[in-house]
């Protein structure tokens, strides 16, 4: 089954103190369409300027990404410069250059306003809802966000949560939509706005995600080497997206093999600068990595 | 099997966001003993001051546990005053008055020495030593510390940890120890001086076991109400030691079914101030949490 995503393609200067990456392709759709890639076809809606070359392209062709929605503007492809302490959970932003992405009016090609999964990744949430209305019928669809959204636009933002089945979220932006501290309870006020899942995105802490059968947690996996965390919760979306697009969109219970899978794909996704990591990844090694999720989390009942 | 803890015996005033606990009881040793004292017979050796009354000791004693080692000194109960804001993962100390505990020599009595399970509760660890020295073999030791010895005492500190069998740390005290900011890097050489599991409690996040047979991580239970989170890493490690002890304290492949017990007893430890919560929990209740802890971390694997 098909995912439609539309959100940020970027070039990324980041800094960490295991190495640096300068003018790497980022940005929330990239990220998202390499991850979904490995279980689902996608198709990508998102802007970049004359300066995106065809080598900048090159990882999503390689992944068959369909970039038949990614459209050139006169002008300069989105810039972000960031930087991560030895905290890697927390980005420094410390340049944004919007470039074309300012005037960014997506437009959903034709043959794809039937597309019956989509993700709307982190941009205007009024931009979002444009999306949403361009496609017919979808059978299921996710939003991500952030915390310029939930202060610059709360209102547009609660209005498309009305309009998604699943709020993909990290914590403190739970907290600051909602202004409860409770996550529990916080979770309980999103899903009473419309949406039926809630995923809150913990870093390095793993994931939580509420739904109509309760509450399911999985923490991180302890990885020994993160280099870069940019993109892991993209990533972390691609999976969790894609798994259910290949599985028809239709069961929520595989909403929690969906979240594992998105941890995993998270957790490849740190390992390494930009899409180098994702780039060179293969299904024996994501389905190795999920085995291992298991192993580290299964307990037995009490005796 | 017995459990001999030795460690703090305190008079708390708390605050949280959701009120106030005015000199209740706590302290290191009093929340390990009541949480421990569900599984198996615990051995309490601290001082207290010519201020602590019957009433004072009358969870302790609910409990069945044993006071032989409660030395009252001349002088004032240790007391301690602190603070919680929403992000309840942070303690502030606004004052403590060590009292009698300033002048603090734990003596085991003679009939305890053969005890098998021994918990070092945070204290100085030179005084942790001194009681390791009054033990006769025992088949399991566990220890616990904080920042300030990291910092004062960090030799003293590694001494110590060569001595026991399981290190319980939180995880920003596990990077100042070892000055590794990843977990498991960090794990690796702590177990590399010696103790051969590193339990590393992470609050709402849950906790994460490093042992010979590898890592085992378990989330948070997702509380809706959490009054004071004063007691839990204690409650935890009482819960986790004891059920280990009244397993026989020799079967590692417990420590999975452990952690997840001492992660119980800390989700009930912090829905309440001081031992209210503890004071009326049920074994079912425990049993019925356990189960939830399942519920919420299941997952199947990738059809």
């Amino acid at each position: 089954m098909s995912i439609l995503v539309v959100g940020s393609v970027a070039l990324d200067t980041v800094t960490t103190p295991f190495g640096e990456g300068r003018e790497v392709l980022g940005g929330s759709a990239t990220h998202f369409s390499v991850s979904a890639s490995f279980w689902s076809p996608v198709r990508l809606v998102a802007v970049v300027g004359e300066d995106f070359t065809d080598a900048h392209r090159k990882p999503l062709r390689d992944h068959d990404v369909d970039l038949g929605g990614l459209t050139v503007a006169p002008g300069k492809t989105f810039r972000w410069v960031g930087k991560y302490g030895y905290d890697l959970n927390v980005a420094q932003t410390l340049d944004t250059q919007l470039g074309v992405f300012a005037a960014f009016k997506p437009a959903v090609p034709k043959a794809w306003r039937a597309t019956p999964v989509v993700f709307l990744a982190n941009i205007d949430p009024d931009l979002q809802a444009e999306v949403l209305d361009q496609i017919a019928g979808p059978k299921l669809v996710a939003a991500d966000t952030m915390n310029y959204w939930i202060s610059s636009k709360p209102e547009a933002l609660k209005r498309l949560l009305a309009r998604v089945d699943v709020v993909l979220m990290n914590d403190a932006e739970v907290r600051q939509l909602t202004g409860v501290p409770n996550l529990v309870r916080a979770a309980v006020a999103i899903r009473g706005w419309g949406a039926s899942m809630v995923v809150v995105k913990r870093g390095e802490h793993g994931v939580l995600v509420f739904a109509e059968d309760g509450a399911f947690a999985l923490p991180g996996f302890p990885l020994e080497d993160v280099l870069d965390p940019t993109g892991a919760g993209d990533a972390f979306a691609g999976g969790f997206l894609g798994y259910l697009a290949a599985r028809g969109a239709t069961r929520p219970l595989d909403a929690r093999r969906a979240a594992v899978v998105g941890s995993v794909m998270a957790s490849f996704q740190v390992e390494a600068f930009s899409l180098e990591r994702l780039d060179r990844l293969t299904h024996p090694e994501i389905r190795e990595r999920y085995d291992r999720f298991r192993a580290l989390t299964e307990f037995e009942p009490l005796p």
